[in-house]
């Protein structure tokens, strides 16, 4: 693809259908390919590209086309600090809770997770929307009577950190600072979906182990 | 609510809209009250105690309707093995991926996955989607040019294996099967909501060491 290709090309290179392309050309997703003639355009490598990871954000990061676009438009815009980028990876996979802030079992929570957060030393945003998610998954093991499985919460914060300490090395490492954008947003995304299923894994493994009769 | 009271009454004790509740007990979620007259039902403590689990599925898991409905049938079947509920709720928390499994990619990824598994004796369900997750999030970074992202694998794992093992652990102590279950089905849905917000606020004390400039 040294030259441009027209849509249908792009769509055999990339393996996504030509209405899905032109969806996300509407979108914003994909930025439009240069004009040729009349209802043509050109497309090139920086199009396939751009078509993985799209494809990446949303079938494999559960990302919605909204939040999709604002990782994108994060990854394109020339001046964003690594710390800023990271803010727009992480809002665009949280979970978007509705909990009532001035609740009293909702500030509880909040505040265990800021005790626990105190407690480890850790430096993060005040206002980042991770802590409400991580304050309403307390709230509601609380509310359903599961308390005794937050003596866990050390152990989840211990396997967090070990997790993202890697995560963050190895980002900086790369350098170059386009490489580290793409780090930053794939990383988080991906990293996710990853971490989530060998948790999946290894439960299996702790069960058969615990509760499977030896045969 | 030693005895029954209407769905105005539950809507208030629960904080469950009634629009809402009649849109769970349509949709099989919720069981349906006991007949009183002509369109009246009385509604108990399990009702009340129902929808707080149906909100923290859908809220903070994520479920669908037709997972949730899934898992509520699980939790309320009388004859279901520890093992099984685990799959089921297992199922209900997975991204749905619609890779292609005879993508020479995607059966590299798998193959991956079942190496880093057999090589650290983890005993696992070859059928479960997880590992189609795990191999699609493994097939994307290394689609993506991220590979060197990808030297975390045993990361990862390792901090899957810490989480998993204290989680499946704690569930198990419960004794209770009623309580085992619940357990289950809690855990691993709100878990990972839990084990994911902690990553994203590693991430962010991890970069705020590592980018930014000492004040």
């Amino acid at each position: 693809m040294g030259v441009g290709v027209r849509i249908a090309e792009l769509s055999r290179r990339s393996g996504v259908s030509i209405p899905t392309i032109k969806f996300y050309l509407r979108e914003g997703l994909l930025p439009p390919g240069a004009a040729m003639a009349a209802n043509q355009a050109d497309y090139t490598e920086t199009h396939v590209r751009r078509l993985g990871l799209i494809r990446a954000l949303i079938d494999v990061g559960r990302l919605s086309v909204a939040k999709a676009r604002e990782v994108l438009a994060a990854v394109s815009a020339d001046d964003i600090s690594p710390i800023d980028l990271l803010g727009t990876a992480q809002h665009a996979v949280i979970r978007a809770i509705p909990a009532d802030p001035d609740d009293p079992a909702t500030r509880a929570a909040r505040g265990e997770v800021t005790a626990l957060l105190d407690g480890l030393g850790w430096q993060v945003d005040p206002g980042s929307p991770a802590l409400d998610q991580a304050a309403e998954a307390i709230r509601v093991f609380r509310a359903l009577g599961q308390d005794d499985l937050l003596s866990l919460l050390g152990t989840y914060a211990e396997a967090a950190a070990l997790v993202a300490g890697r995560e963050v090395a190895a980002v900086v490492a790369r350098q170059d600072p386009d490489r580290m954008v793409e780090g930053v947003v794939i990383g988080t995304v991906l990293g996710e979906a990853l971490l989530d299923a060998l948790r999946l894994l290894a439960q299996q493994d702790a069960s058969n182990r615990l509760l499977r009769p030896p045969s």
